[in-house]
């Protein structure tokens, strides 16, 4: 894509309202615009990111043997009565509306209620379980306070993966795969090392459940690390029972600030039994369905990877997750045509090795260029001017650490494979 | 993809609270699930029809030059008092909430007014001109009567263009662009021969809009068509002046029911000049940006479809937006390996050269299989039994007319291309 088409400017000077880094850093580089606290529109730059996330998170879920759906924002208040979550008092960040007949609907801040009801028509037998579905679907939660950027905010893309097992076994061993493949995401997206599985409270039915937390000063959560870092905390259940049940003393851990990336939570019989998703079992019985739920919020994500990899200059993406693979830089101070065939050639090579490519064709000085270009953050930048045209080789800088390559280009696209 | 792990079971009994053959089939046949009266959910089968369908709308945004962007549902009343569009006596179809804190918000129904604010920040000269942007976001529009199906519902996902340009000369270029793509699309999707470019009200701002509408009886429009097909017009519009302008008369049209399944729209400087969305043209002179929208809603593109092509035995999707392109069904009455490996080969092979298979593989009689193959519409249905296996040629049925090919899986393969 040629950068002239992509329509954002970057900014120098920090947003004043936000306190993250990375909300500063995404809105100076254009990926993302604050439309109100809490509430973050996604510019190009930043659909980019965030489809390479969720195929991440897509190709895992996949894998589990998820079948994907859309389930819609506006909610039924009376399948939310029926599981004591429609109130104030029981859940406080609804965002409620009103038809025009002045009934009351919902905007869902999660999806257990209407999937379970919805399986009722699916589910009948032991034969029809499991069952695992996944999407990726807008929630809304009414957060009082919404100052962390784009780690908590009002309106979110969420992955919610449900379960659905005969019993609680299975549910068992299904929890612990997708623990495996969280993991696999988090390492995939850069976030692996700072990224740990966190005891997190179980609720009324679970004893736990797990938060994956990435450990960073701009995270809401905190948690308590082991040293030896093979256990991790919430502060929710940092107590001496707990700790007791791990074999650890409190004198075994640090505290650190972190950012839930994900979470996994066994669900049991609760949302089962309140709206009547049984099966009858190998026996004849009438059972009902054990549940689970996942969630991540690739937004959160996002935000996550550009605090843990950001310089005094910009955002340094992962070559996972980058906007684009490469970022072709014309220097073309005299419009030769030229230097600008050789971008366009460079250009059209790189995308036919399947690079995604960024070409900054803009008419501005070079300082300006490389300014934009490090703030923006692409994992690789190639310069194209007169120069390099005369040495008949690619300048390959790689954002991470500045070092620089003379490559030709098969060299430049087996290197970031 | 194996019919067992989609979790959607068939009907046999048509829903009772749904009116349009459309609703009634995709809900029998597992597409969608209906929440509320005018919001459904889609489940697995509609999904996959759903991003074909946005796939092909997606590339033709992509070739008018279009990129993509994401914006909030949630909106900032302020923009949209200022362009007057806010209060109830103007737009009477928003769905409003509240901030914790009492602030009202609105869910949005269309994003000229927050897209036009944000480009205030990238929009400064003409050097910035033209911009085109494109997403695909859920919309919310509160409807009083939601009783066609998916042919008007109070949330959906929505692809919508804005253009912006220097000049009006260059947008009437632009639209007729766009108008081109969409007739394209509506091709592409198997809705070309009963869509027509309809002439409709323009706004206080431009003497006419288009409309693309798709002629059926579960249609909610009506408009006139001309015997000759040449030109139709929306019945708002159908007046003498028109007509004359158009150097038509009353007698030469019939009136038809129809879908509005896209619209292009030229709002001029309407929202540019309410939000100050100004340019510096080439000799220094401010102007508003002149700017267009453009809409085509994918769930109503995908009920349209169903309405053209449907059968008293179920759905017949057009080869381009199946949710499969080929239903394997395995009749295996002894539960022979045999059987079931040949299914699986044929599965495998399908699927090496890039076909998107449906493997029925579900212990049912041959009956209800057919049934619901019949019922999901997937365009070619291969039956792989013992009689099959003997005879080494694949039965290849397609569900459009029922004709039956005997062919080995590279014939079959050239013949889906």
């Amino acid at each position: 894509m040629k950068q002239s088409q992509l329509f954002t400017k970057t900014r120098k000077e920090t947003p004043k309202d936000e306190v993250s880094t990375s909300a500063q850093l995404l809105i100076r580089a254009g990926f993302v615009h604050k439309e109100l606290a809490g509430v973050y529109s996604f510019l190009p730059l930043g659909v980019r990111v965030m489809k390479r996330i969720i195929k991440i998170i897509k190709a895992e879920m996949d894998t589990l043997g998820g079948v994907e759906l859309y389930l819609s924002a506006l909610q039924d208040p009376e399948i939310w009565k029926a599981t004591d979550r429609w109130n104030d008092a029981s859940i406080d960040i609804w965002f409620k509306t009103k038809l025009k007949n002045d009934t009351e609907l919902g905007l869902g801040l999660t999806h257990e209620e209407p999937l379970t009801r919805m399986l009722r028509d699916h589910i009948s037998s032991y034969r029809d379980l499991p069952r695992y579905v996944y999407q990726f679907q807008t929630k809304f939660r009414n957060e009082v306070r919404a100052k962390s950027g784009l780690i908590r905010t009002r309106e979110f893309l969420m992955k919610d993966l449900y379960s659905f097992n005969a019993t609680v076994a299975e549910l068992d061993i299904f929890y612990e795969k997708v623990g495996k493949a969280y993991e696999r995401i988090f390492r995939a997206v850069g976030l692996g090392e700072k990224t740990f599985r966190t005891f997190a409270s179980g609720g009324a039915f679970s004893k736990f459940s797990h938060e994956y937390q990435t450990v960073c000063d701009a995270g809401e959560d905190t948690i308590y690390l082991a040293m030896d870092q093979s256990v991790a905390v919430n502060k929710e259940v940092f107590t001496d029972e707990v700790l007791k049940d791990l074999g650890k003393k409190k004198t075994d851990f640090v505290q650190a600030r972190a950012i839930e990336v994900g979470n996994i939570f066994k669900l049991g019989t609760r949302f089962s039994e309140a709206l009547g998703l049984m099966f009858t079992d190998e026996r004849g019985a009438s059972a009902p369905v054990v549940m689970g739920s996942y969630g991540i919020g690739p937004a959160r994500v996002m935000a996550a990877i550009v605090e843990l990899h950001h310089d005094g200059k910009g955002i340094i993406w992962p070559k996972s997750v980058g906007p684009f693979d490469v970022h072709v830089v014309e220097i073309n101070a005299k419009h030769t045509n030229e230097v600008a065939n050789s971008a366009n050639e460079l250009v059209v090579q790189l995308e036919k090795q399947g690079m995604a490519v960024l070409h900054d064709d803009r008419d501005l000085s070079p300082g300006q260029k490389f300014a934009d270009s490090d703030l923006i953050g692409i994992p690789v930048r190639v310069v194209v001017s007169e120069k390099t045209v005369k040495a008949g080789k690619l300048e390959v800088k790689h954002r991470a650490d500045g070092e620089v390559e003379h490559l030709d280009t098969t060299q430049l696209a087996s290197r970031l494979r």
